[in-house]
């Protein structure tokens, strides 16, 4: 994890992007501590009871970065209030309306950026959507204009370097554009925000972008080692699972390990190589080659191996390792997170170290 | 939630069998108070947690339906040192060996249920396995010898009412060869547990069954609906989300519930009619026809329409229900439940009556 989150930060600096990281993955104050050498540094969060944790533990420049519901700003204007620099954000003039009216009401500007949609994943205008600049305006004339911001979900489906830097060049591209035709209307843009975790790791130049953002990047996962972002000696989580029988009619090991733990998702699914429900290391971290957790009911896992290896000789109360395919996903499965540190470098099983807690819930 | 629970509580009492729910599902006391008038009954639990949660809640009678790993033996003999009556579960000499060495140790019997595989699943042994008398008297003679369990996982995937009686005739005439070849062998079987949601509501004659489990029909869910076990007005959980934008030139509609809220659950993705991730009511609980959930990312959802239909106008700030594929994993999701009385049967959105808490971890 260490090295991943220095890897991130060293390339945010040679690009010249501010990196503001995402805490949707991690959800720990604990790993945010370790982001900027134990000092809070500038997050961004999937929810707001992130927001407010964040605020809790130091944390005072924070994005906010879903589409915003009018039923939310209560709680956004209370954060404001603390002191925060809480960034909101919103694609529709719908949203701006009822942000300027919070903001009159709670006598302060709530500080929002225009999600730019950039590959059609999910959210956003586009930059020649008709009402871009309407929103801008209306925004800007309340003094609640920040910037804008992208994101290149479908960047998780870019499956080589190639199109992955063609993924954060569109992303850097059409953030640009959308800010430079709100900046040709006269509203000024202090934030050009573009961000994932495939193209924070492969953009090449990220002139006129001012931040980056990326989350999953702290833990990775399968489906990062699958489109090549990471090495799946990388991966910094890992659920441990007990072998509690076998049926040798069906070539299965079965363990205690099942989607509860793992969580349902399956984003190897479609890529090149399906990883099941994840790969399987020994208790120390050492690949298991070719065993997959292929099948998953709540609190049952059933390992296989691929094509036509021996099954290892695993006996009752084994313990094992399995890697996600999604971290964010996985984590998001339990209440935190047992810390070890120098596995892969002792031949013994790492001791917990500490147990950090998530931050859960809306 | 009631009527789901006393339809299954008067067939289990016309079937003869006692009915002994599975927890695992809605995980909470609160939940399981409505089981039986307020008192505790026996339940069966998928974690320690759970069981340890429902002990400290008056019950005294808990099943722990996951084979068993040692490593988990110390807590179950503190279940049993505290007055628990706790049966744990096991398929293999292996296991029988060291329940029977934990149990001298601690000098008590460990009660022990032998898995029975019915239809190929994940774990258990079959009627016929070489193994199972072997195992059955190693428990037998440290005094540990319960009885079988078997659930019919498949019966998921059986999607007519003929299938599902198959199945259902299957898991009791299987259990019901394991435990007869184990009482030829001189081992008396106290206890014959079979279920699962959809062959607890189906099968006909459970003649020989003392015990029947099923989990999931507190709530039921699209899954199950899918397969005709209840209706879809039977499902009594759903995900409350709010509208933050609109996509026209795609036909979306974008909410703040994504896979988060959800899970990654796709279980009708196989049925006849593959539901996305969930299908959307009015807060009221009244079906949105053909409007679906059909993409999830951590803390979006996209809703569209079937069949060319027209979507609704759902503003931004409009909240809606999502009714989920999966009830279990769903609700492994959240804390707790908001609960509410009377949908359906007023005008207005329901009142929150109170907040029940889900028992969580292993």
């Amino acid at each position: 994890m260490r090295r991943n989150i220095e890897r991130l930060a060293a390339r945010a600096d040679r690009l010249g992007a501010a990196l503001r990281p995402h805490m949707k993955t991690a959800k720990s104050l604990d790993v945010a501590a370790l982001l900027h050498h134990g000092t809070p540094c500038p997050v961004t969060v999937s929810t707001l009871a992130e927001a407010e944790a964040f605020a809790d533990g130091g944390y005072t420049v924070i994005t906010y970065a879903g589409g915003i519901d009018p039923h939310k700003l209560p709680r956004v204007v209370a954060l404001l209030r603390r002191g925060i620099t809480l960034r909101i954000l919103l694609d529709s003039t719908e949203q701006a309306e009822f942000v300027v009216e919070a903001s009159r009401q709670a006598g302060l500007p709530i500080p929002a950026q225009i999600e730019i949609d950039c590959d059609g994943h999910r959210g956003g205008l586009k930059p020649d959507a008709p009402t871009l600049v309407d929103v801008g305006r209306i925004l800007h004339d309340a003094g609640c204009l920040d910037g804008v911001l992208t994101h290149a979900g479908e960047s998780y489906f870019a499956y080589t370097g190639e199109e992955q830097r063609l993924a954060a060049k569109n992303e850097r591209d059409t953030a640009g554009a959308a800010a430079e035709r709100l900046r040709a209307a006269g509203l000024p843009m202090a934030t050009v925000s573009i961000g994932s975790t495939p193209t924070a790791h492969t953009a090449e130049d990220l002139t006129g972008v001012t931040e980056l953002r990326a989350g999953n990047y702290v833990f990775f996962d399968l489906v990062m080692a699958g489109i090549g972002v990471c090495c799946i000696e990388d991966i910094a989580l890992s659920v441990v699972v007990t072998v509690i029988g076998h049926r040798p009619e069906y070539g299965w090991i079965v363990t205690d390990g099942g989607w509860m733990a793992m969580s349902r998702d399956r984003g190897t699914a479609l890529q090149a190589q399906d990883q099941g429900y994840g790969l399987v290391t020994d208790l120390d971290g050492t690949l298991i080659p070719d065993l997959v957790l292929t099948a998953a009911s709540q609190e049952h896992g059933t390992l296989t191996i691929r094509d036509g290896a021996r099954l290892p000789d695993l006996p009752v109360g084994t313990r094992l390792r399995i890697l996600p395919n999604h971290a964010c996903a996985t984590a998001a499965q339990h209440h935190g997170y047992h810390v070890i540190d120098n596995i892969r470098t002792t031949n013994t099983a790492p001791a917990i170290q500490d147990i950090w807690q998530r931050v859960t819930g809306w």
